[in-house]
């Protein structure tokens, strides 16, 4: 491909939306355009090495067996009614009404649509296992779509679904995928790591994730020297061992003037009621954290949450712990409606369902029986000191919505957790019998007997893979592009106007072309500067540099490698031979 | 590939819902799968199929130099908003909208996207001629979706653009795509025609489409011995000379009691007026048709149509004749409101700017000046004999509406017309100027000037051809592929439970797979019987289907060629050889 011909215009400037380094490369370098918010257009370059992604994708797939299908994304609402999440998606869910009135959407996944598929041509246990995949547009209305195609309302996703008769073959169909999916994401090059995951809207049971490790990453992880990682919604507290009730103290109110915050109150406890042993802790105070949730069906409820003082509730794992239901803030309004609620001092008294404001109440794992805490006394400025959980109050249950934090033990006793941020570049479900139970699907065991099917779910972020890839490498300069993705094996430079120097050039050009290699000519006239070309070659990121110009002379080019920036000069006659190694 | 994994059950039975031969076919033989009216799934064998058509398509659009890019098929109001075709599309536009309120739609053509992306990147007239082109998911929600894949509301296309800064290079692009789509036509391999076509609501200069002749296709086209084609909805009318007025008769108004119909007031007036020279005839008659439009902005107009009496008015080309409006019956209630107008009796005396109804009036191009006719004299059973046109009576305009039948002359003098049907499979238009200069996509010329660019945009029904094909090739047994859009190679069965056969069958498949064989093996066990093999291998369509069977113990296979029937006794040591022939 020449240049002169490739639609493409570089860009000096980051565009204006640009955070991460792949969005802001990936349309500096013409790979990609915003069309809308979170939706966005492919050029030449992109389209490209989108399809050498799913290529991999594809091999792999084929690997294990699975086929290919493709499903529509324009699809009726019943399915997705039958399994409620037509409801459960809320506004992430594109609606529409065709001209007749139906209702539709645009597949956020395809779970119900498989299911359905299977039942409608399976019948047997004879028939399974099955695995099918598809490579397909997908939509979901995200609330923040960032970082251009890293998080986009429009996307392409690989997804793929098994069907099993019993539980020992769903895990070996989960296996089977597992293992591909570590093939895939060895192949596409970028560090990841495998975690535990919150099974979240998808329900069913085990699940993890593949996480591409970036500091650009929307998601928290978490991992411990003994090799345990985990998504931090998935995080488990280890409950400290109860305690006896016998010989704690009597719970006491007292004055604490001034103290609506942990600091403060820590404070005045040191000055008021110091201790012999230690001085107060923010970790010795429950603080009571109140938010609404909205339910699916559009319902609003309080929710309080108790953890220790010394955390913060973690927005995701508190979204996570109570979805499908979506947090939203306890404004004003709220406590107008609940003048129980002394902002700043609120206690366990005013809270849950045996107490006066009614409002669910549901505290962090550490708060066991026999625990002792500080915490509000529902009345300005006081607070209660030695309030024993399971003697003084009781909550309705725990909640992992406290945040996880460096240093905290890992749930399977492996060590210290250390904190990382990822990209969420691969989910793998065993969804169980969850769609296959509302949506009847049903074979004839050995015994002619009806069973419901057992599924998996497995999705690939296959346009965010693009992305991920970018982020993963690049430099100042521009992108850097593994051999397997890169639009083009070489990036081809005339250098100068020098006419035997051009038609030298045109001469490689024919001859690598000839040779199979897919090349990529900046043939553009002389006027264009050297110092251009090589910046937008830096820029596009083609793995293999050649450039022909004075040396051309003594039949000599040079040969420059994008990811080191090592150069050679290469002898013509060997550059085929140099260019293969 | 092994049958007895292949995601594949084939049908007994026809899909209730299926009229012609292609929509049976790929839904038996496992290759669609319904999931809403116009909504289909690809199943494994489908989708190979569409990616064959997908290869040949990308390989001559290269071959033109026109690159790939992708668009998102979510797209924002604005740009169509621009174009007017927000409105224009009526309800065959999926809109929706956004969680944030924003009105978005569904791509049903992309030829403001692509003016949008050209004019963001491009400046000059030296980056031009462009061409750029996508393969993808369009949407468009018809009133009447059918015929499986042949007409449907999700849908795959191949939509091109070219851009041109002077109309001499929008010429040359559109022979360009011209050649590539007589290309891709060839290959695909049905019949099909080239006819001249309307530019309806794309707008435009010149248009022609490319139909695969099928007698269940949806659009009827006409062609001359003499070369002329055209799809009817293009066919213009040859007008007669006009007639002088002297010496015509006057206009004389007639009891004609009981001849609401052509044909009673045909016998009517042989009996009542005989002429000398000829009996009278429906042609000597001005039938007066009413219907309502209704315009994109929803406002409904009545029209009156003066078409001669032997022909019908033509649905479709009445609708090409009015786009963008769109055709609604004259109903009971409309009569109800304008009660000048006596059903059946209708003339032009109620009728157009001038007269009491002030309904507007088109006539169809035969009524020039100085012909007479019998119409309708606006009283119950009464009609005006030897109205002149021009002289009696004038409409506001001629319209193409009436139906084109068989031996009608060719527009191009080049002889009487043939009518067929057709499947629209390819159209190409010269748009010119009308989305560059709506939506500003202007270039420097070469004196530094802004000119504003000409477009010519070019569409090939992607999935639409996949049943094209099959409505060719086909017989009562089932599909016929040709060899390079086949799902396989070949289809290989094993024919009986010999265990010396059932071996040989596997060693058959093993080295067909080395030699680079595509293969679809049959190994379903010894209770599928022989006759059931044989009936899915023709119903799939594969184009060779190789059996080993009793044969095998001498060294022998059959060969047979599904699209003959031929069948041939191959020795095995000569089967690779006869397969390459």
């Amino acid at each position: 491909m020449r240049m002169s011909k490739l639609f493409l215009r570089t860009l000096r400037d980051d565009p204006a939306d640009a955070e991460v380094p792949s969005h802001k490369l990936l349309v500096r370098a013409g790979y990609i355009r915003r069309v809308a918010p979170g939706i966005y257009s492919w050029l030449p370059l992109g389209l490209k090495v989108l399809g050498k992604v799913e290529k991999i994708i594809r091999e792999e797939m084929a690997e294990i067996g699975s086929q290919e299908v493709r499903f529509p994304a324009l699809l009726p609402r019943e399915p997705y009614e039958a399994s409620n999440r037509w409801t459960e998606y809320g506004p992430n869910l594109f609606r529409l009404k065709d001209r007749r009135g139906n209702d539709m959407l645009l597949g956020p996944t395809h779970e119900e649509m498989f299911a359905l598929l299977v039942k409608d041509l399976y019948s047997s246990y004879k028939d399974l296992p099955l695995s099918l995949f598809q490579i397909q547009t997908k939509y979901r209305d995200e609330a923040r779509p960032r970082a251009g195609i890293l998080r986009g309302r429009e996307f392409i996703m690989k997804d793929s679904y098994s069907f099993d008769v019993d539980d020992a073959g769903l895990e070996r169909s989960y296996q089977a995928h597992r293992e591909a999916y570590v093939r895939i994401f060895d192949r596409l090059g970028f560090e990841y790591v495998i975690v535990h995951a919150d099974s979240g809207a998808m329900g069913g049971s085990a699940s993890e994730e593949f996480l591409a490790v970036s500091d650009t990453g929307e998601d928290t992880f978490v991992r411990s020297p003994g090799g345990y990682a985990a998504n931090v919604e998935a995080v488990t507290t280890i409950a400290p061992a109860p305690v006896p009730f016998d010989g704690l103290p009597a719970a006491h109110a007292e004055q604490t003037p001034d103290t609506p915050t942990i600091a403060t109150l820590v404070a005045h406890l040191d000055e008021a009621f110091p201790r012999d042993d230690r001085p107060w802790h923010a970790s010795d105070t429950l603080k009571n954290v109140l938010v609404m949730l909205r339910h699916p069906d559009g319902t609003r409820e309080p929710l309080a949450i108790g953890v220790p003082g010394d955390r913060e509730v973690d927005a995701k794992r508190l979204e996570a712990a109570v979805s499908p239901a979506e947090v939203e803030p306890f404004g004003e309004a709220e406590f107008v409606a609940n003048p129980a609620l002394v902002k700043g001092y609120i206690g366990p008294g005013v809270l849950g369902a045996d107490n006066v404001s009614g409002i669910r109440y549901l505290t962090d794992p550490r708060v066991v029986d026999g625990t002792r805490w500080v915490t509000g006394a529902n009345e300005k400025g006081s607070h209660v000191i030695d309030l024993v959980a399971g003697r003084d109050f009781t909550s309705e249950g725990t909640i992992e919505a406290a945040e996880v934090r460096a240093g905290d033990p890992a749930p399977d006793g492996s060590g210290p957790l250390e904190l990382a941020r990822g990209i969420e570049m691969g989910h793998i479900f065993q969804l169980g019998r969850k769609y296959a139970e509302v949506l009847d699907l049903k074979v004839l065991d050995e015994n002619g007997k009806l069973v419901t099917v057992t599924m998996g779910s497995y999705g690939v972020g296959v346009s965010r893979a693009v992305a991920a890839v970018a982020e993963y490498a690049h430099d100042d300069a521009g992108l850097i592009w593994p051999k397997e993705l890169a639009p083009f094996d070489i990036h081809l430079i005339v250098a100068g106007k020098d006419e035997a120097v051009v038609a030298g050039a045109e001469q490689v050009y024919a001859d690598l072309v000839g040779e199979g290699f897919d090349v990529l000519f900046d043939d553009r006239p002389g006027k264009v500067s050297l110092g251009v070309k090589f910046k937008d070659a830096e820029l596009v990121g083609v793995p293999t540099i050649v450039v022909v110009g004075k040396g051309f002379a003594d039949g000599v080019v040079e040969v420059k490698d994008r990811a080191t920036g090592e150069r050679q000069d290469v002898p013509l006659a060997e550059l085929i031979a140099t260019l293969r190694a």
